[in-house]
């Protein structure tokens, strides 16, 4: 039977790749790399060195599945992203079949953490319930952004007793959800946070996080909010792509 | 200047150590553990054998800090918790006083990561806001025993361009929040699950995610609640303690 691995490498720093993980590369014979197309050479860069670093044996081979053209409108939105989850399980399904030996074990690399906003779990369903080729799969969790932005600024993520809120840029531009005093917002292509009309919020951004590229800002919502979406606009430009995650905050004493 | 590091050691399984946790391990020569008086073993054994595993030269100190009483009364629960980080920062500053040289590395070290329900980074404020000490200090992520349950469900936290929540079994007895279709549920002396009366729950569930002692179980909610509750009554008095950790969502089609 097949075996393919889905492997969480962390949030970019080679550093945050995990024991778990190392086997997990050294196990596997083929890895499977979607290419979207983009001039992401810095991301590019990281995955070699990763590779380079702790994978003994340099006899595995790289297999580059194409991207498929995704439908963005709006308003098709979920059944938009099933359908070319669709596609993609069929161009996954043909790579398997292809490049992958019946006994042998195929990887999936992934940035952060499988589990969190990363499709390849939901496309591997979709290539299961297809039928077409059978295999055992496991997932290797990793460190993800979310993780690396609360320990570069040194915070906890929740305030004592209450939860931890990670969301969409597209849904906090509804505002903060009623009774949560904080959120962790990825997945924002603006900066969503600076329309919020609140006093009390503090932010703490990080782009590139666990990059060569990291950049940090943090401070009162209102006062740094144009900075931040400035610093955005300029990095973006300058590296061609930008990756970013924030955490907005009510301040407020936590003695009662 | 003394350093201090907050090393996240992961959710138990030695193979979640990440690379970076692996360096901060070695780079410290005093490890601050915090005893809390209960019997967890298993816990111990497995910080030993991480220990073991991981550091190089066995030169390192370990220095333990006694846990101050805590007043779990519900009314007085943030108080009372911020009291009691107060009386755990006089003790901690003790031990680095006392034990940490003015040039020195020490460490604590943290199950999970230091920015998930963990009240180190907050008694290390309390500790640098009382200006008897000073030091540096660094957070070395880990990974959770919410990405541990992922990764063993094989499961997705969230669904497509949906919120990740994660809270207390204490604030899941008020039900799911409002527009949200699931939840991560830590710290929950009970099985809170048990009592939502919603039929479309569905639960992933897992005890001492990472160590040999893993337990996982998953079904329809009005399904598995009595059986899960069941089993964490047993793992309780045959371990000693439990340590759990559970996604409820509210199953539908993805495609709308």
């Amino acid at each position: 039977m097949r075996q393919i691995l889905v492997i969480g490498l962390g949030a970019g720093d080679p550093d945050y790749v995990t024991m778990q993980a190392v086997d997990a590369l050294n196990a596997a014979e083929v890895f499977f790399v979607v290419d979207k197309g983009e001039d992401k050479s810095s991301l590019l860069e990281l995955r070699e060195q990763i590779c380079d670093r702790y994978i003994r044996d340099d006899g595995y081979r790289l297999v580059t599945i194409p991207e498929p053209p995704r439908d963005r409108r709006a308003a098709a939105y979920v059944g938009a992203v099933d359908d070319w989850h669709e596609r993609r399980a069929e161009l996954f399904e043909a790579a398997i079949l292809h490049h992958l030996p019946e006994d042998g074990c195929g990887a999936f690399l992934v940035w952060g953490d499988p589990a969190l906003y990363d499709s390849t779990l939901r496309i591997i369903d979709h290539i299961l319930a297809r039928g077409a080729v059978d295999f055992d799969y496991r997932v290797i969790p990793g460190i993800t952004a979310v993780q690396a932005l609360a320990a570069r600024h040194r915070l906890p993520l929740n305030r004592i007793g209450e939860p931890v809120h990670i969301t969409t840029g597209r849904r906090l531009a509804a505002g903060l959800p009623e009774d949560l005093d904080s959120a962790v917002v990825m997945l924002d292509a603006g900066f969503a946070a600076a329309d919020l009309n609140d006093p009390d919020l503090h932010v703490y951004w990080g782009a590139y996080l666990g990059t060569p590229n990291e950049v940090l800002r943090s401070g009162p919502l209102p006062e740094v909010a144009d900075e931040i979406a400035a610093t955005k606009r300029e990095l973006r430009e300058r590296h061609g792509w930008i990756m970013d995650t924030y955490l907005v905050r009510r301040e407020r004493r936590e003695r009662p």
